[in-house]
């Protein structure tokens, strides 16, 4: 978390508003490290916290030892020899109990920057209650030790949890929870726990996989409850919710954790525009009540206005950088394909700023080139000799094109794959736009907008052929006015056929999608069997549901992990899980994945191939 | 589900203060099918539900339909010939929305079983919203076609949840989650989600795995969050709770799922008496909330006591039937070790009435025999002259301890197996006290108390000698006063030690457990490497924490699927999880688990041995 992120996090009402519970409900402690203030002045108390590094005072000798927990610091004094020594003793982060008598501070010993800066406690029993180790990794509490490598934070995760950002972040995920549990228990929803043992599905590639006692009977772990929460609704449970653990076997993709929680929910006789209503009041409700700057209602696009605008079906608008179309201006510059960027430029990372087309004045900076992305430049860009012929000419044409502005950022490529050119250019525009997050301080800023209309199918290439594939999951159902098309063989229509479903993007990330779903079981047979040639022996449970009298339904799933992440501004969402795992999946703490005896497994009847 | 528990369920408020939901937010329908009432004559209507069997009236051909969901049932009325014709066309358990005027019953048509009863709906639109299978395994709101084997329940799942019965339950529930969610927060808890792809332990016979793409290299699924929360304490989180999901391998054992649900709870800075208080605090505010009938403060009982009084480590106090110490009225009767019992009182189950010892009056019952219990019977029993040599003088003295009971039962042992002789006499006493709950109707009294003081290590015969094994987990601390005992090598007096456990039980069933947990590392690892002579490099991180400034703390779990259970007096957690597995650990719905193809096994390195 960047600090001015940590800042906002503070600043924001979320943590401000905090109530610390009351310390002295059954527990020994009386009061929390960072609770005491001048109103204490001359009570009794007892605290409770991790010893930080003490100071000797003056020449009687008086002891000073920062006493930290997870709510702030206190000061304790002594000036008893007996104490003195322990304390003195002590390694730094030992836990010790303190009793003792509040006072004012010396005027000369006062500190404003801590919250408990007007007070000291006088100690009159000091009980060592866990003496630490005499060295630690990194000392949490502690500005000068607590520098650390991600490496060390994975590792030594309990040290890392100690520490304020942290158990911050854990503390408000578990606040922001609440919020939405609350939100959902007010609309009617009900929390069900569905199975994560589920049965292993023939294509699931990116499914674990879990071994029984039965030779060669396998469970595997749910990727989401979708075909339980669907059950459910054939079962007359009106509005599902749960806070689902789901797993993914797909470490190797970015920012992904293998397990992972998504707030899933599902509800019965409703519309896709019900369904976002309701998504809409329940982030605005949390948002508000954690004081969050944010637009609404959300503006609501089409994948193909995302596309077209932005290049991305989940579009950072706070970028700006809307997309023009140039095609007009391009007709008769067709040399104009490639130019070269001048080196100069491409150190120069500061100081852009974009408007509202894909332009940047000040000069420009092209750090990113994959593909069809060219960038036509003015302000000191020199274009390639070897590719302009009629040099003279390109430049006026170029010129003319540019107008006001110092530069522009094309993309082009056949019709066909049009969305693969918006797709570099969108690419190009968030790598671009990136370096304006710190200068902009746009992590204040948060907009959420829905994109809906996306294609139902897509046309995959496979085994030398193409193929249909579902783009989001095969359970979702067409838009009413494209249900006849179900039924076509082309593929260049079934490709055209626009699903019910959403998505909810907040600042460039998915934070979730959803859709209404197939509930007719001739229409989900067709898609399985006609559409996908997919064998439908695995879904037959969920098949014979919808002839069981299945109600019309929709629902959505979100992810939490990045919900959090979002509003703590962290770059990654492990750092918003307590125990988080590893790019490939090692939790670095207690070091699994790890190897069995050929005994264990031979309990499930396996051996390693 | 028992009826009369059923009837239980819905005359506590739980269910009576149910506030459904507005049925008008976020849908096309404007009221739910159990919602109307005198108050809506007159009013446009808009209802989706589930046809039940229609009825035609007179000779105008009135047709009657009921429709229902999860809230109730409300009678559709038309006369019109088109939409006649359509709900007569419609298999029974079909999805309809119906557009109509909800209009008085006439009087003759009132009924007073039903909760809109004094109303029905006159048909204005009726849309089919999806067609049900014209035949369906059993038909879930009608009382005629509900009958069900267990089988049945499992396999159609959809069907069971429709029904009222586990609709409640679910949504009951949910209901209980969110309160003690609520109490959690307000007493300073957060929620934490810890890992559930853990690393496996050497020992973990009961631990599922789950193979990953590294070769030889597997997760396993946590057990519980014991060492994750431990580990948390250890980073300063001081109220951490999480509904935490569980994985055990055990499917054999009775009444147990391969997953399930626990309340897990730890604080720092606490001590067992806290703990207790907490969670008694917690219970509390629960059955209050829901107007169960119970006792508090709850009582609190040793192991010895337990096992002395009730000869069970989670006694059912609802029975009473409490042990009588007669070693000294048998001290000169060392003839009377066995009696048969007279073959004609065999089937008489019924009649019984037990006062506080182990007694039977109105003749013996004895359809227990097991080990070394016996009955010594008045009342018709007839003595085993084969085992009496001195049979009048035995009669007297037999007279002479039972007094003015009819009944006693015994069971005795050597000292060392004193324990087994009890817990002998214990399930004598559970299974003839449990013909007694229908009677009693035990169903709708809880009774809460807290078992403490186990020993923290039994002796166990392994390989042909005898080991050490943690009684409950080795993580316990033991009480202050026995702790230089932890350093003793003779067996007889680590199995003295007391831990700092305490165990809730309900009803006779153990409802959770939980301890002080030793924090000071040089003591947890001497409990690893002398005392239980296991491997310590799969605890190494725990250790390692200990070693971190770990502060006191302990915590407690809590069975979910118990609480609910337990409060809704169903034989098995199967009847209160929305999709339970059989015992066998089959999904009897979705059929896992299943087989995997030989590509799917080698993607993991595995062949199946």
């Amino acid at each position: 978390m960047a600090a001015n992120a940590a800042k906002f996090l503070y600043r924001s009402r979320c943590f401000s508003s905090f109530r610390w519970y009351s310390a002295s409900s059954y527990t020994y402690r009386t009061h929390t490290c960072g609770e005491l203030r001048k109103d204490h002045v001359g009570s009794h108390v007892t605290l409770c916290g991790w010893t930080q590094k003490s100071r000797v005072m003056g020449k009687v000798g008086v002891v000073f030892v920062p006493l930290s927990d997870a709510t702030g610091t206190t000061q304790v004094v002594t000036d008893n020899e007996e104490h003195r020594e322990v304390l003195q003793s002590l390694p730094t982060e030992s836990v010790v109990l303190v009793e003792g008598v509040v006072s004012d501070r010396p005027g000369h010993n006062l500190n404003k920057d801590m919250s408990t800066g007007d007070i000291e406690v006088q100690a009159k029993n000091i009980k060592i209650l866990n003496k630490s180790s005499e060295s630690l990794s990194f000392y949490p509490f502690s500005k000068a030790g607590g520098n650390t490598t991600e490496e060390m934070r994975l590792r030594e995760r309990c040290l890392e949890i100690r520490r304020h950002q942290l158990q911050n972040i854990l503390r408000f995920r578990s606040k922001v929870s609440s919020i939405i549990r609350q939100y959902l228990i007010s609309e009617g929803f009900i929390e069900v726990e569905t199975p994560t043992l589920f049965k292993p599905t023939p294509e699931g590639a990116r499914e674990y996989l879990v071994p029984t006692r039965e030779k060669g009977k396998f469970y595997s772990l749910a990727q989401s409850p979708q075909q339980f929460k669907q059950l459910l609704m054939v079962g007359g449970v009106d509005r599902y919710f749960q806070f689902a653990r789901c797993y993914r076997d797909e470490t190797s993709r970015v920012d992904r954790q293998p397990e992972f929680t998504q707030i899933d929910l599902e509800m019965s006789f409703t519309s896709a525009q019900d369904l976002m209503s309701l998504i809409e009041s329940m982030m605005t409700q949390l948002l508000k009540s954690l004081d969050y700057k944010f637009t609404a209602p959300f503006p609501v696009m089409t994948y193909r206005e995302a596309m077209d605008d932005y290049g991305s079906d989940k579009p950072d608008t706070r970028l700006g950088m809307k997309f023009n179309w140039l095609s007009e201006k391009f007709k008769d510059t067709s040399t104009l394909v490639a130019f070269d960027i001048p080196k100069e430029f491409l150190n120069q990372k500061k100081g852009l700023s974009f408007d509202t087309s894909v332009e940047m004045s000040n000069g420009i900076i092209f750090t990113y080139r994959n593909g069809h992305v060219n960038v036509i430049a003015d302000g000191g860009g020199v274009l390639s000799e070897s590719i302009i012929n009629d040099k003279e000419n390109t430049i006026n044409k170029l010129k003319e094109i540019l107008g006001d502005r110092d530069c522009v950022v094309t993309s082009f490529d056949e019709e066909k794959h049009k969305d693969s050119a918006l797709d570099n250019l969108g690419k190009f525009r968030i790598e671009n736009g990136s370096f304006l997050k710190e200068t902009k301080e746009l992590h204040s800023q948060f907009e959420l907008l829905w994109v809906t209309g996306f294609p139902l199918f897509e046309e995959e290439e496979e085994g030398g052929g193409t193929v249909i594939k579902s783009v989001h999951h095969p359970f979702t159902a067409p838009v009413p006015e494209h249900e006849e098309l179900m039924y076509s063989t082309d593929a260049n229509q079934l490709t055209k056929i626009v699903g019910q479903q959403y998505d909810l993007v907040v600042n460039g990330w998915e934070l979730g999608g959803g859709s209404i779903r197939i509930h007719n079981p001739l229409l989900q047979e067709h898609v399985f069997e006609n559409i996908l040639k997919a064998e439908t022996t695995s879904f037959s449970h969920l098949i014979k549901g919808l002839w069981s009298g299945c109600p019309p339904h929709g629902g959505i799933a979100l992810g939490l992990d990045r919900l959090i992440a979002l509003l703590c501004n962290t770059k990654t969402i492990k750092e918003v899980i307590a125990f988080p795992k590893s790019l490939q999946g090692y939790d670095a703490m207690c070091g699994s994945p790890a190897t069995l005896t050929d005994d264990q497994l031979l309990e499930y009847h396996l051996k390693i191939n």
